[in-house]
């Protein structure tokens, strides 16, 4: 699936998040949107899945798939970090 | 499957999680473990499931499910609140 449809959760304000799920499944007519994290923001990212989903997509999208793992990188002070992820996909139901 | 093969995760140190979860794998020779939190906990959880998979129990585990969902319950002050779980099953490779 094409990245656009990817929403990288982070520390914005959550209702940018939750709107920025709406939109590509409503204004955009995507039929899948794939909800990413990293580390502290994995439970944010489950908690803007369940908002859309019961809140503001309700009975119109389901969740299809979700998938963890773990990347490594170096943080600011160049050390070898390793960080979990969560990837969770939202999709239209037919 | 019984209840008793379930890891709640909260605020105890990481290494504790992670011990009861590699236990139950071997001493206790169960063939599944759920690990379960609620809220801020979720990426916790996640991270136990990661570190046990990847560096504790290589090629013994894998990820068989993952589930999310919301749950509703009254706060210390007595106002409803919803918060989001998670369920992550570890299932032992045959």
């Amino acid at each position: 699936m094409a990245d656009d449809n990817s929403i990288f959760i982070g520390g914005k304000p959550f209702m940018n998040y939750i709107t920025g799920v709406v939109m590509q499944f409503t204004t955009r007519g995507t039929s899948e949107v794939v909800i990413k994290a990293r580390g502290k923001f994995i439970s944010r990212a489950v908690d803007v899945a369940e908002v859309a989903r019961r809140r503001f997509l309700e009975d119109q999208v389901f969740v299809k798939e979700i998938k963890i793992g773990s990347e490594g990188f170096k943080n600011n002070e160049g050390r070898d970090v390793t960080v979990s992820n969560i990837e969770i996909t939202l999709t239209k139901k037919a």
